[in-house]
């Protein structure tokens, strides 16, 4: 199980300087949605410059144009990007020819998908490389159904890795973490944690386990 | 009716190149999702400042993070920010809580929406200011729906404002504004144009007849 860290409500120096403390510890950076919108794809560019040897994700949330919109990320810098499961197939066949011509990666974001089980079973016949199972920041205090949705997601997926997204904390992840996916996203345990680096320990010590 | 244009493949310099010969012949200008994933925000601010008196639409796609992502497109001086019509209720309503409160507002895209009239009618029921059919990039060479979710929003609309966008052309206008929708949005046709001008006056001919 890799550890993706989102950066989302944060700028270029504070994230720079977020990362210098704790990215021995983490496997992938992600760029959230609102820091690229802030910034644009070039901080994409600043973190991978900084740190080449570290996977870098960009959270384009691309909903059309799907390889122009995947080659903006790519051009960046990122090695996967993200593409909405609820877009059209079309966005997301888009997306995957440019990343499979030039060995780069795509994940599609299930947010707000309802059939979650027949769209994982598609999505992983057309070969998307990660799907991830993401409760909204928006209901997280409503959510009933992501433990059901990341079962569903795990007992119908052959090659298409897992990734579980959305308010994941060192007390929820047991809960995950017995689906082995391939990715655990957490973001604002770790960046709005007064020790950022105690909260990475935590969740390390949950995953490594 | 009015006319936004679209500014999608483009950067800073280019599009206030282009606004500089067609601006005169525009009511809102777009900045669309490419053009904020490649420059950040501050394309909006960028527009908004050598143009104060034309409405500026960021379009975020928003999906998560409603009030969030609102406020990044409104403190950089969007009129009016898009949120996905394929979004939990949450996120919808959160936005249009920030744009309430501001006094400024937003439009829901109802891209990859299934259910147009059941989804146009709640999101007149709660107040979204504009909603917009549109018709993905990646799926203009297989729609057929169109004109059909353009009729069913029409006809259930009664508070909120409606918007067509995708792949619209001097040709198809006419089909479209039969329906008198309060903004039609034109890309492509006006900025792949090797005369903009001559492009922008063929619709506005169609748009004021």
């Amino acid at each position: 199980m890799k550890l993706q860290l989102a950066l989302d409500l944060i700028d270029i120096p504070s994230a720079k300087r977020l990362l210098e403390k704790i990215i021995d510890l983490i496997d992938i950076v992600e760029i959230g949605t609102p820091f690229i919108l802030k910034e644009g794809i070039g901080a994409v560019t600043e973190i991978k410059t900084v740190w080449p040897e570290k996977e870098v994700i960009a959270d384009l949330k691309i909903m059309d144009a799907g390889d122009h919109e995947a080659r903006i990320g790519f051009n960046a810098g990122a090695d996967i990007i993200t593409v909405l499961g609820v877009s059209h197939d079309s966005t997301i066949h888009r997306a995957l020819d440019v990343a499979r011509d030039i060995g780069k990666k795509v994940l599609i974001d299930l947010i707000a998908v309802k059939e979650v089980k027949k769209r994982t079973q598609k999505l992983d016949q057309v070969g998307a490389h990660f799907i991830c199972i993401h409760t909204a920041t928006d209901i997280q205090d409503q959510d009933l159904e992501t433990f059901h949705d990341i079962q569903q997601a795990h007992a119908v997926l052959k090659k298409t890795k897992l990734a579980v997204a959305g308010g994941i904390t060192p007390e929820n992840l047991p809960l995950i973490s017995v689906y082995h996916p391939e990715i655990v996203v957490v973001g604002g345990y770790i960046t709005s944690h007064p020790d950022p680096r105690k909260a990475v320990l935590a969740i390390r010590k949950e995953l490594d386990n």
